[in-house]
């Protein structure tokens, strides 16, 4: 009998809807390498409806209960009166997010004597400090390639949503203008530019194979180098490092983990390699980019536009630069948890659980730490040591 | 010694850009099925810098003016007391663009006893009553494929947009906001739906091209049907018709001229024959939708959502219902007014004027109507008759 913590982000401000806006969704039933979706041996809910928030409970409360487990759901997540923190004392599993980050630090890991599994629903498992898991011997595994698809659609619509100035020129319909020039004199075609994504793991690669019919020329730079056959398939320049690839580049996609080596990755350094008048569309983690130097970049006319879905700290403070700085396409963090991709990682979250509690191995692919050290997936993405100290400390939440 | 007349959309509101946020724009030299881009003697501007608007000229005024041309542009489009009306008396070429349409309707040809050439600055000749240009004798070109890629690109945005529920994401954002259950519960992924076009000319095929990777379910109808390999490659299904097509499709983008058969193509009818919680993407024509329907459908929930750059009339009136219905993502008709688009437009407009004055074919693939007969590129898209007759009269201007 196990006491599972599940922090989820809060349910609509006028509640869960009624009726969706679709009454589907497609069914996915494997991804583009061969990797199935998950497979639990069924499920409580219907895909197509909100799971990932308070009330969804991610579809696991019958499944848990049924085995006399215990399910503690909340939002409150930050500082010590939280009841993420009062309720960690005697969790076997604690279930997160990083659309609405959990932050396991070392600290909160020693004030969890019980436990013994960190589940990320979704990709991600940054908030989680690897180093202090290594070293208790407790399991990360997230739902990997659940919503990579989702991230990588998210890219390829901010793009093309910066280079063709589409935010400004939706906001002329608004005022009420038809101000053709003001939305056209900053608004380009993404055919011909150069594109080049900092990383092609699963949503890299997602944007380069999504990207290929735009007739642009595809870069990427990655410690592991893609087979020669989806090099020439896709027609993409691999680069040794970050620097010689956005020096050649007008669009910069940032698709690689967060560890201390991508760490503010993106400075006032590299942006200056970068060449003036380029895009970066970050939806990897916020601390890749330093913070005040996009902004800045962005004022001086050194980068052309800026969109993603991360920030740092999650959510966002309300005073927080990227919500103010101009030629932004900012989202919060949802690209991952769209209604298709929750359906997934809810899935995916209950395979993970009806393994852990019969005893059964987790997918080798989901683990990232296991047995006290990285495992297959967490070896293929994370360093060593750990970015997220402090994290959440900073944040005090000055959001809505 | 002959007079052009251009109407062109006004500059920006605080002037042409002193710097452009780019240095410049991809060299296209020719397009998906070979065909080569314009290839004037020479031109006299910058690619990238602002052409379309009033100041730009289209760089034209200096090989005119050297040819002892007279040039005259104006903005100033609607009503009886019009620059354009009062100029076009003694025009022997009238250039004109679908972004700031100067309707040519019968009554304006017949008060234009010199026009002799109509031109269009991109694509789309509806603005033009090619009935009476047929039986003026009236030569009407357009500069096919300039912006068509350009078209193509914003249709995917829309799409993802929509789908992915993007404009009111980043609203969250502008609003200082956190609220994740509020942008997710309408947000969907594309993957694995079907997605179907309203003709697949150089615009829709292009669409079709571009969303192959995005692992969407592919289906277009069109009168003139796709090679057989094409529908392979993109394995895409073809319909007989709208309506087949529409009823199993989750997305539908319009990518059909407008004539009298495809006018309000989109009314209350054909819209109920659509899956509940569809999108449309419209960047043909605005004409080709029922104004009222659409909007009535969102309202209703039938559609989860519309976009485009296309309304009727144009410039839309402040109080168009499209620019305040619900899950909308218009623009105002810029999708083929790029920086990079108006550089190809720009130089084919050269291109056909050098070929005018010098009395030297103009190429087969610009010519809509010539020689009194509806041409190569006027056939294979028109029908005869026109679908613009008292179109700018009912505008009456109420936008800024």
């Amino acid at each position: 009998m196990a006491k599972v913590l599940c922090v989820l982000y809060d349910d609509p401000i006028d509640g869960v809807p009624e009726q969706y806006a679709r009454d589907e969704i497609p069914r996915i039933t494997k991804y583009h390498d061969g990797q199935t979706a998950p497979t639990p041996s069924a499920i409580d809910f219907k895909p197509g409806e909100l799971l990932g928030s308070v009330s969804g409970e991610l579809g696991l409360r019958a499944f848990l209960e049924a085995q006399g487990h215990v399910l503690v759901v909340t939002s409150d997540k930050d500082g010590p009166d939280s009841e993420f923190e009062r309720e960690l004392i005697d969790a076997e599993v604690v279930i997160s997010q990083p659309f609405w980050p959990a932050y396991l630090t070392a600290a909160r890991i020693a004030k969890a004597p019980q436990l013994k599994l960190a589940l990320t629903a979704g990709i991600g498992s940054d908030h989680v400090d690897l180093q202090a898991a290594i070293e208790r011997g407790i399991t990360v595994a997230e739902v990997t390639f659940s919503n990579s698809i989702s991230v990588a659609e998210h890219v390829v619509m901010m793009i093309l949503s910066l280079v063709r100035n589409y935010l400004p020129s939706h906001e002329w319909v608004l005022k009420g203008g038809w101000n053709i020039a003001d939305c056209a004199a900053r608004a380009y075609d993404l055919e011909g530019m150069h594109v080049g994504t900092v990383a092609a793991g699963r949503i890299g690669s997602g944007v380069l194979r999504r990207l290929k019919p735009f007739e642009v020329n595809l870069h990427y730079t990655d410690r592991h180098r893609l087979p020669e056959h989806v090099e020439k398939e896709l027609g993409v320049t691999w680069h040794p490092d970050v620097e010689s690839m956005v020096k050649v580049c007008d669009v910069v996609t940032i698709n690689c983990p967060l560890h201390p080596e991508t760490e503010h990755l993106f400075d006032e350094r590299m942006i200056a390699k970068m060449k003036r008048g380029a895009y970066i569309v970050n939806t990897a983690r916020g601390k890749i980019c330093d913070r005040d130097a996009i902004a800045r970049a962005l004022e001086s006319g050194q980068l052309a536009g800026y969109a993603g879905d991360v920030w740092f700290p999650q959510p966002a403070p309300r005073d927080h630069p990227w919500r103010t700085m101009p030629h932004h396409g900012m989202t919060p963090h949802t690209s991952g948890t769209t209604l298709s991709a929750q359906a997934r990682y809810a899935a995916g979250a209950r395979e993970i659980l009806e393994c852990w509690f019969s005893k059964r191995p987790i997918r080798e692919e989901y683990l990232i730490v296991d047995g006290g050290r990285l495992a297959g997936a967490g070896a293929h993405a994370y360093s060593a040591g750990n970015a997220t100290s402090g994290s959440e400390e900073t944040s005090r939440l000055k959001t809505s």
